[in-house]
């Protein structure tokens, strides 16, 4: 056994172990600022400073270690993702973004190996949003993008945030101290599971992602007339659901032609009785892409076809926009230095794009970003089902190990 | 004004009264043995007597009047409808089918009109089933066809049927008592309003029903595979909802090929988030023709078009059947008698079907049916909204005096 799958061994048990810090017995769920998230903290400091590094916790509760750079005044590369979990969720996602890293890191430091810059490691406290309803509270702290009504979140025990940052020993006017000096910063790489099923089918245990995509959402609602199911003749009908159904069939067909995904994932019919034809039909829409002009031309497309649809069917359709994300596009030199370290691990390097959002999004404000993505089976996250292989995370090792090796700071 | 207009301010009058009678204040709520039902019978038997006719109540607290034939042992015409309501519900559903007959027999009764048959209506105490769950309780209690297994129902309050009705002076043991001798009646009219669109369409006050329609209902099940809104490829998605949306338009376009009715009046997508794509899609279908062979043969090409589309897009379809009624085909005599009536107030005579179910549905088991549909405004019922008019009330009202005029016994 070489040492990268030793060490893949040892990050799989580290993944259980943390995997195992939860509150609610039965089930992985470790939110932000509880017991669980101080001793994953914890126990993450712990191999950290095995690995050599020096280790720090941040005014937001992210948990830090830095492997010393050889040059006192280098700067950092940044590695990491978040160490907080979906209620039910899996031991991977996020986590293995902070253990990989720190194995690989354990792996220079055995061999006494060390680099012109830094190599920081960050597991953030926040990013799936579990607690406080609002998403990458961990990452967005290192960016000065802290909001002052933030202290207005409320977790489902109607405890505020300040109260949660007070009790875990922090203190929410003092959050700003978290923020990084970008200048101090070289990049960010996050290794992450996919969270879908495009390595898996193309048999490949790493690729390297071209953007995070940019996702709108919209709630549309389609209003006909509700009438007896029995005595309301097919003709005569102004059935919201029918309509609602076309709406649905174009909203996949033109995803398709526009090489994006879009997503009809809830739809309600009111009344919603069995002899009741629908009057009302409210559904979400989801539309994502690397590409925002594709994604745009696409969502104008839908939303003409969604007014002919109504038009002819003789019902109204309205919409509501209620999210908008642009998409963050991966730094093209750190991404040719990934897709090199994947090259020399011997495998292809193929990229794909990733339509989940993650810290990398927030951390694109301060510097260039990259990320890795690492097979997990049948595409499953947020679920107990969640599964990678110890052969798989060693390949992730030896990329992450060539990454570092052949990293060189763009001034 | 004629006789029949002024009778019909007088029958809009009475709705407008029988209306106000409610155990929901601010709605028209009127339920199976209730004090409300009580005193709905007795203003109903009060008008009876006014038209003179004899009064009774029976064993399943339907209120029935009796117009004497001039033959003692003549048998009898039957006409009526329910006096009971659904919450919220309108002020002609049901009532209109007590109080029309009741002014047509006033009318015989103002002008010393007898016949060689007793003329009997009946305002039914349970129609909608709104109390305890079951329909047709009333009209289903004098074909003899009341279940044993009923003593087991129970309202809202955890009373029992049995109970309720002794707090309203009946016996559930002695229900049987209501049952008649079907040789004892000659056939069955109800006037009902149409509850549908066809009659306002076609600018007619009255028509003549053909049968009810018979109706199967089924619980639809499509199993897909859930997944990331952003991760999984349009390609690779097992969409339980683009499915079912297919489904939806094909059970759209199949009953318009068969000139029958089917309706997906409630959808449901599991689990239901904006982000996620949907693993499961439950919906009902309600098919209806009065056509059992068309409606059969419609579900059969439904059922495998639904196949066809699961097994093209990889996910599972299945379904339950949890309701099976056949069609009530009305008498041809009685209703060659009924459009003859509708000739003579000098009208033509349309026939439509009617998609709803009524307490003719329940007499069919005892003797020939027939129906008389009355135009409502925007085919709206159960429903505040539901409005008809004084005019069309007199034309029915001449139509009911002519179906009097012209009936002959068939023995």
């Amino acid at each position: 056994m070489n040492d990268f799958a030793s060490l893949a061994n040892q990050v799989m048990l580290r993944c259980d172990q943390l995997g195992a810090i939860t509150q609610s017995p039965g089930m992985v769920d470790r939110r932000y600022l509880t017991p669980q998230h101080r001793q994953a903290n914890d126990v993450v400091a712990l191999w950290m400073r095995e690995a050599g590094m020096t280790v720090w916790q941040d005014a937001a509760g992210n948990q830090w270690g830095r492997y010393h750079s050889t040059d006192a005044n280098a700067r950092s590369l940044v590695l990491g993702s978040h160490l907080d979990t979906v209620p039910n969720g899996g031991k991977y996602d996020g986590m293995l973004g902070v253990i990989a890293p720190l194995a690989a890191v354990q792996h220079c430091f055995d061999n006494g190996i060390r680099f012109p810059f830094h190599i920081d490691i960050v597991g953030f406290g926040d990013e799936e949003g579990t607690r406080f309803g609002s998403t990458l509270l961990g990452s967005r702290a290192l960016t000065g993008r802290w909001k002052e009504d933030w202290q207005l979140l409320r977790d489902e025990n109607h405890l505020s945030l300040p109260e949660a940052m007070a009790e875990f020993g922090l203190s929410f006017e003092k959050v700003a101290d978290a923020t990084i000096d970008p200048a101090s910063v070289l990049g960010y790489l996050e290794v992450h599971i996919e969270q879908g099923p495009v390595l898996e089918d193309k048999n490949l245990p790493v690729g390297w992602v071209t953007a995070i995509a940019g996702a709108k959402r919209l709630n549309v609602q389609v209003n006909g007339m509700a009438g007896h199911a029995g005595t309301v003749p097919m003709g005569m009908r102004q059935d919201a659901l029918t309509a609602a159904s076309e709406m649905v069939l174009a909203v996949e067909s033109i995803a398709n032609q526009f090489g994006i995904v879009a997503t009809v994932g809830r739809l309600e019919t009111k009344p919603g009785a069995v002899n009741v034809i629908p009057g009302q039909v409210n559904f979400s829409l989801d539309i994502r892409s690397e590409h925002d002009h594709k994604r745009d031309a696409a969502l104008k497309l839908i939303q003409e076809i969604f007014r002919d649809v109504a038009e002819r069917r003789k019902v109204d359709v309205n919409w509501q926009q209620n999210h908008h994300a642009d998409a963050v596009h991966c730094d093209p030199h750190l991404s040719q230095t990934l897709a090199q370290a994947i090259q020399l691990s011997g495998l292809p390097a193929v990229s794909l794009p990733s339509g989940a959002g993650h810290d990398a999004m927030a951390m694109d404000a301060i510097c260039p970003v990259s990320m890795l993505f690492v097979r997990c089976k049948g595409g499953i996250s947020h679920h107990p089902g969640e599964s990678i292989t110890a052969e798989d995370v060693a390949t992730s090792l030896q990329v992450i190990y060539q990454f570092f090796k052949s990293f060189s700071p763009v001034d």
